[in-house]
């Protein structure tokens, strides 16, 4: 079926946004740098976020609150409250960092709208990604713009059906497998799949789960376009 | 004109909220004690919120870290991790306290919604509330779901395009005369304004500014069913 409306992810799809997570996390591991080794601090900040996801969500705010509970516990509470605050700032500087939009990201979103109605449609935290959005520029190319707190295939049925948008018709593009691809497969739509240089630990896929998903694989937005 | 569709705020409208942030509040203050006499955090707290709405937005997520804040600035430093921690936890109590909703509002709902589509208009962050609206057991009585980032008149303006609402025939329920009543009266809309018992300072509205405003003032949400 030809496809009628096309679904953007927005955080490592149009805008730069891991390698921000990924930055504060290397700040954050250089100020604990005194009390232990790096992959440690690492591995315990995954663990304690994985563990805090269902009381805080997506989003810088839990992230925050995950770096300092980690300071916590691995210094065994010698963490001085001016180095909790310094983790506060890193979470500040992530909320007022400027959004770098991906190569081709404004040109490919520009040039589609003016023959697809585009739906923004991304996770994470209500205001983070409103005020992203709003500093991206890139809104008014969007005819709708959904904030979801997680992407399940249930909850994309949701929105397609609010649209009144007919599965099979409907191409989401996105940099995460878990969270773009295969749940807009598992509902009959159509998905691209471009891959970023730098994948969260959590939105990882194991490879036998992708076995015969019949997804297009892209090497960059600009390629959308011939595409479609 | 006659009223055709309902939009009902969540928050100290339909199910207590302001008094799990006042409790909190209470622990918080009691965990400072030591350091400082109750007033002074309390004004400490609400100084600190309103400066970091900008970065965090409104929530229980935001509410943490400016708690923690507040406890570094007052004690100026010597506020242990561990005490640190117990304010995480106070967060992380708040975000799983169940919902407990006002009198009547089950049925008040389940009444109107048989005979007019209701909107439930939401403000805060998308996890928590999406959280408390399906611990509500209420969700299935509204026609449509909007958490917003906050409540201005613009914002109200496009909840109405969307759904094709004609602002005059709408009416809006709630607690809070600064967002739930002045921007929708300032959009043509009409408002029902019912009292809750505690009212955030923020949300506060001086007397003058709610002069020969034409909106309904109700007791209760029971009284809602006698003036629709």
């Amino acid at each position: 079926m030809t496809i009628q409306w096309i679904g953007f992810d927005a955080d490592d799809t149009l805008w730069h946004n891991e390698s921000l997570f990924l930055l504060t996390q290397e700040r954050f591991t250089h100020l604990l740098a005194g009390y232990h080794p790096s992959e440690e601090i690492e591995k315990m900040l995954f663990e304690t976020e994985m563990r805090n996801l269902k009381d805080f969500g997506y989003g810088i705010k839990g992230f925050v609150l995950s770096m300092i509970e980690t300071a916590i516990q691995l210094t065994e509470c010698r963490v001085s409250a001016a180095e909790i605050q310094e983790i506060i700032n890193l979470g500040k500087s992530m909320m007022r960092a400027p959004v770098e939009l991906l190569e081709q990201a404004r040109e490919t979103v520009e040039t589609l709208s003016r023959s697809y109605p585009l739906l923004l449609i991304t996770k994470g935290d209500l205001f983070d990604q409103e005020s992203k959005i709003a500093r991206s520029g890139l809104s008014r190319f969007f005819r709708g713009i959904e904030i979801l707190s997680d992407k399940t295939p249930s909850v994309y049925q949701e929105v397609l059906k609010r649209y009144e948008i007919e599965p099979a018709s409907f191409l989401m593009v996105g940099n995460s497998l878990k969270s773009d691809i295969l749940p807009v497969l598992a509902i009959g739509a159509q998905a691209a799949y471009i891959e970023y240089s730098l994948c969260w630990e959590h939105e990882k896929v194991r490879e036998p789960d992708l076995q015969g998903k019949p997804f297009h694989k892209l090497d960059s937005l600009a390629d959308l376009l011939r595409l479609v």
